[in-house]
């Protein structure tokens, strides 16, 4: 593994692409999507067989650019968080989300597979959305657009393979709102994927994170840019909202104690107080205001109500089980890997053991392991090096009965 | 004990007062404060001796109207978090928000005491802030009014208390912000102050707390209707962004546990989901919203940007050491009680240890109490029966040089 790790590369310079589905999309809420076009990228080579194929999943904030350098970087960086902003990585501007796990030799091989990654439905990055043209009106959707699920984005998934012509996925991966989708791949279509990997991510977001994606909103809806959501073309968007939505989301990304060994109490300007509070008198404060700055150039308002809406809902239980988790989680086939990091606070780890029991108490082949890392939840877009190894050998190994038990003490 | 706290009652009906102070205020910033009025609430008899004060100073949203029932009750209840909506109590409206705490038997019992509550300088209930009218201009300060430090608001109240004619204070009590004062009064006044209370409250907010502050006043900021601090008589506020500042805050004063316990991830209307980010689908949403609404009917937003950044400039260590807390510590003379809470994230027991640490390598009397609660920051509100006896117990020794531990595992 170390060698393989030691020899990992890029996958090089890409490009997103674009695809249009041939027919209306069915929706939860009843309502149909007609046109939707898909962005994505692709890593890899499709094997004659088609049986080569990891299907990656985006988060709230993420998409379809996923690995390698853009070759139109955007405006600003689309990695997240200490993603974004914690590294010494001189071209980190136009690089993938999730370019540490996606590579020749690296966790998602691309000398082995075929890595797939499209931006969601809803999405804002060349996926259709709130900010795509309604062909009712003429004009884009804003708040108009259907209120979606997480299945949505998975149905809108599985007809953009379908296009592709790829039937089975040799896995579908993900963290957070990406492991949500995971799951709801394998209770959706328990034939057509051999392995699921969820990471940072729950059957069910818990209350408090119901609330701070709730008050994420409330930012947004009340900024009057945001014109009831009919803000395109009018010179104005809710970007003063979404900023504090962006600082909030951030700081339930990362761990108290990271916080504490970045930035401890450190003033902006080294001498003393300056005694205002409109301007940064703490470096995290600062690094609040730089973070909401570059989130508002490369993300579209509507889009994060759209998904972290999304996001709230999940609820496997509710949704596939009558309120059981093992009942939900009973037609799954896929072999699934669990992976959750200790100091996340946003996605606990408690979910990710309880996922672990309910598929285990049915015999389904499952693993889970608790990383010890402490950046939180922005931990599975940085952790790499200690993920590479367990994803690794778990994509490598034939789909087999037995469980595996790693560190397991949430 | 138990008998005491079995007999305790309550105050009785109470009015708020006011007392100008008779010289201007001098404040950290170099600038002085002239006229200054300052709302206040008195609860017991002052002994002949004038040696049996406490003062009490309130939190972030508090008000001089500490305990009893108000004579006139304000449009909205000013007790916090599930102090204000947790309880069965049918004549919550006008109950002062340490209520719980401060009495006849109780923690702070008005038999013996003679407890004194102010409204803090820059406060929006009474006495001086930035609601006032500024004297050069005729009109309210706004964010003209000068920005205050913790200092700040103590060398206030000892302006007030020499209007009183009282020297030396039997106590200062407080939780969160307030117990910050009781540190800064221990340290400032070390010869006319007895003993201190100090819950859930620390000598220096840590970053992850500067953070959500931080948010906090963006987000009043960024609302439009707070024009730059001058909002007064323009008949708009900014009750969108100080709602949310509001459900921010609200969510960091409780603990995951407690919102899951009471919450869970029940749905607003029992049916399903509606598909709607508009309105609540989740109860704790529609929590958020109910606790928004009624923050804004009774608070100003700028005293909340006021009192946020007092409180995270509040530093022990460099405002009087240095950089070493153990220096800053080094002349307080008054016995010190801490009282910390297992489930408070936001002001974490460590803190109350890391004082306890630096009293105790002084030789200074001091005892620390880590209580089991599972409310979080809002605990010091809600957990008298907990509170009561310890408080009375630490209250009624004589001061002593000997240094007791309980519960102290942080």
């Amino acid at each position: 593994m170390a060698a393989a790790t030691l020899s990992a590369g890029s996958v090089g310079s890409v490009e997103t692409q674009h695809l249009d589905l041939p027919a209306p999309l069915p929706l939860d809420c009843g309502r149909e999507l007609y046109p939707v076009r898909v962005a994505y990228e692709t890593y890899g080579t499709l094997s004659p067989q088609r049986d080569n194929v990891i299907l990656v999943c985006h988060a709230l904030s993420g998409d379809a650019h996923a690995a390698g350098f853009a070759k139109t970087p955007p405006a600003a960086s689309t990695r997240d968080g200490f993603g974004a902003e914690g590294r010494d990585r001189p071209a980190d501007k136009g690089l993938g989300w999730w370019d540490g796990m996606i590579g020749p030799g690296k966790a998602f091989d691309t000398d082995r597979y075929f890595v797939v990654a499209t931006n969601l439905i809803g999405g804002c990055r060349g996926t259709t959305g709130p900010s795509s043209t309604d062909p009712a009106t003429g004009r884009p959707y804003g708040s108009d657009f259907p209120v979606l699920t997480v299945a949505d984005m998975v149905r809108c998934q599985r007809a953009f393979l379908d296009v592709l012509g790829i039937e089975r996925l040799a896995a579908v991966a993900g963290g957070s709102l990406g492991g949500m989708q995971a799951l709801e791949w394998a209770v959706r279509y328990p034939d057509q994927v051999d392995a699921i990997v969820v990471i940072a991510s729950t059957h069910a977001l818990h209350p408090q994170g119901v609330a701070w994606n709730a008050i994420a909103r409330e930012s947004i809806m009340r900024d009057p840019a945001w014109q009831d959501g009919h803000y395109y073309g009018t010179g104005r968007a809710p970007e003063a909202g979404m900023g504090v939505a962006r600082m909030l989301g951030h700081i339930t990304y990362l761990s108290a104690p990271a916080l504490t060994d970045r930035f401890g109490r450190r003033l902006q300007f080294a001498d003393n107080i300056r005694y205002t509070f409109r301007d940064p008198e703490f470096e995290v404060e600062s690094y609040l205001q730089h973070q909401a700055a570059s989130f508002v150039r490369r993300f579209d308002a509507n889009t994060y109500l759209y998904l972290s809406r999304a996001l709230t809902y999940f609820d496997l239980a509710r949704e596939h089980g009558a309120g059981s988790l093992r009942r939900a989680l009973a037609g799954v086939s896929a072999r699934t890997l669990l992976i959750a990091f200790s100091s996340d606070w946003l996605y606990p780890p408690a979910a990710s053991a309880e996922i672990e029991e309910a598929l285990h108490s049915l015999g389904k082949p499952v693993e889970f392991h608790l990383i010890e890392a402490p950046y939180g939840h922005d931990s599975f877009l940085l952790e790499e090096a200690q993920q590479t190894p367990i994803v690794r050998r778990f994509l490598a190994e034939q789909c087999a009965g037995e469980r595996r038990r790693a560190t397991r003490n949430p």
